[in-house]
């Protein structure tokens, strides 16, 4: 059932899924792009203001549909564990519940953030820069149900199974993601079963009951309407894993794993919008510019802003990071005097591992990691 | 503050907004148009499951920025009563939450909803079909407020005020909108000045704390962040009363204003998706087919279905109307055996003043109102 081949007669799943594909160079976005991006949201920047992002504003991407889970049925949902384990464990939600929980800051960002800004464009999800947000999530840290189950001395990879159930490129499928074994039990960044956001109960579209959450990691790994644990003795080559969410050039190339969430740091655009373009209006003098900054790899060390789109920039002061929040993002602010005519503000991130963001934009297939500085058009206003 | 013409010279507000246009016939969606598509979000059509929409997925649309109020300083917000009435009122939501309270179940709809599936295409926020929700919104009427400040007897309009201010088309402004006193004074549809969604606090998306809402009209009569309350002694002439939100074919002709919601129905998909196409996947045999149906004009009183992209309709089966809810959509069903190969499914409502949904599109250049019915396409696979 998680994997079926495409096949070729009429009637069939090979008729479902167009190949994946380039947009030509003078292609706007298709109405498929766009009934992605009606469905699918991300943070509206003005949001960035939130240390916690309130549900309905954090970014959300489903692969498929939301699976309905009548409220009366959600104690009842089942989470196995199983696979290369010594005890396989079968938890309801009021189980996992009964057990000590954690509760971690995350900030999450959609590993396809920023691929509709790239040239040529790949074809998915249009996101430009908003792909982003930040949640408390409460639940069972994974490595606790793990030694639980008795991890036997073979298990490589845990691969964990959602409700979420479709096709993508002719292969139906439940979606699943894998994590190796040392990620699953790492102590930090620490893996949750989440059955909490915010205080409350999953809302839908990020999983209710159930779901993972990968600190550091892009969101195809955190994996929503969680059902299944499985160890195994070999890594996943399920499409997740093996097909998508890879670093390719071409289509041909096995290509390199999307992983952990490089560094990018976004603005709270200043001043007031137009509504049609976006176009930030400001008036002369001192404005305080602020925003978030975060990498899933190392702590961001570093913010920088620059007004004259990129000819000059200066140290943003970084608010102090909070030792219990390690993998969410951290507030940063600068001071800019405004002056009248058209600006464009953009900033840019670097983290521990002395990675920053680029400023030409290196190019993937799949549109993925695309942490390219934003840039934000000002127009400040004749006094 | 609340209107500002455009100037011509450097640095003004006329080199921030761009005329409103139509697409060229080929044009894709623009990288503008994706900017509001991704802010905003509509409703992923598999929420029409739930009666009472979910925050989150409940559409949203937010003109300028999500004003930002803190935690700290809800209680603190005012609401003014001015203008034509006796005695002007100041209430903070403290002195509102005293008042008596009524709760009204209201499925809202953007009146641009269907804009991006027109020929040609109007370029602003690019929905398809989904910019829809239903939510239990609690308040006070507005028509109890307006008898307690005591309406004069030369007022004919009430005019509402948001706190969200931008640039449209030039305009600097406070979003604003009106209602003539008859409608804001009417005990069905009753107006209400709401605090509350579905029972929480509004979220920031949906005007935390404070908005009106306007039972069977379209989202933009629904003012957000509602911050004053001015009678009138002469209709308002407003952007958004005035120059947005009309029906028009041509850009100089006044038009007639867009008022109350169209009827429309919409079916949940069947089955399970594409990732990147949406086509639905179903298997060979009998299905049942779900949705919604709604009117802002009258009760909706006929849904038909078609599985066979509108060459025949068969009636679908109406869950009873809910005396309690006239201005919430109405679930309803029909049977399907679904044969392989390729099926487009459609579905049609007509309200008790006859009106139904259009099978070809009468066109206006704002996309305003545009019901053209849903097509969903449909592959069954081979047993």
């Amino acid at each position: 059932m998680n994997s079926r081949s495409p096949v070729g007669k009429a009637g069939s799943l090979a008729y479902v899924s167009t190949p994946g594909r380039v947009a030509d160079p003078e292609e706007g976005i298709s109405l498929e792009e766009l009934a992605l991006a009606a469905r699918n949201h991300g943070l509206p920047l003005e949001a960035l203001r939130y240390d916690v992002t309130p549900p309905g504003l954090h970014y959300v991407l489903v692969h498929y549909d939301i699976p309905y889970v009548p409220p009366a049925e959600a104690d009842m949902w089942t989470l196995t564990v199983r696979g290369r384990v010594r005890t396989p464990l079968t938890l309801d939600l009021t189980a996992l519940r009964s057990l000590p929980s954690v509760t971690h800051r995350v900030t999450m960002e959609c590993a396809g953030n920023g691929r509709a800004r790239l040239t040529p464009r790949p074809v998915s999800q249009p996101w430009l820069v908003e792909a982003v947000g930040t949640a408390d999530w409460t639940g069972v840290p994974l490595r606790r149900l793990l030694a639980e189950a008795g991890v036997e001395p073979d298990a490589v990879e845990a691969v964990f199974t959602g409700a979420d159930h479709g096709v993508e490129r002719g292969v139906e499928q439940d979606y699943q993601r894998s994590l190796t074994l040392a990620d699953a039990m790492a102590a930090d960044p620490e893996v949750l079963v989440a059955y909490e956001m915010n205080g409350a109960p999953l809302p839908p579209q990020h999983g209710h009951p159930l779901r993972l959450v990968a600190p550091g990691w892009y969101g195809m790994a955190h994996v929503k309407w969680l059902r299944d644990i499985t160890l195994t003795d070999t890594p996943f080559a399920g499409f997740q894993q093996a097909v998508a969410y890879r670093y390719r050039r071409t289509p041909d190339e096995p290509g390199d794993p999307v992983t952990r969430i490089e560094p990018r740091a976004l603005m709270i655009p200043p001043g007031f919008p137009d509504f049609m373009s976006r176009t930030r209006v400001v008036h002369p003098g001192p404005l305080r510019l602020s925003g978030r900054a975060w990498s899933g790899r190392a702590p961001v060390t570093k913010v920088e802003v620059s007004t004259d789109d990129g000819d000059s920039w200066e140290l943003a002061e970084l608010a102090p990071s909070d030792d219990g929040h390690a993998w969410s993002w951290r507030r940063w602010h600068a001071s800019w005097t405004a002056a009248p005519g058209h600006h464009t503000l953009t900033a840019r991130a670097t983290d521990a591992e002395g990675t920053a963001q680029p400023l030409t934009q290196p190019w993937n297939r799949g549109g993925f990691g695309n942490n390219l500085v934003q840039r934000i058009p000002v127009i400040c206003l004749e006094p």
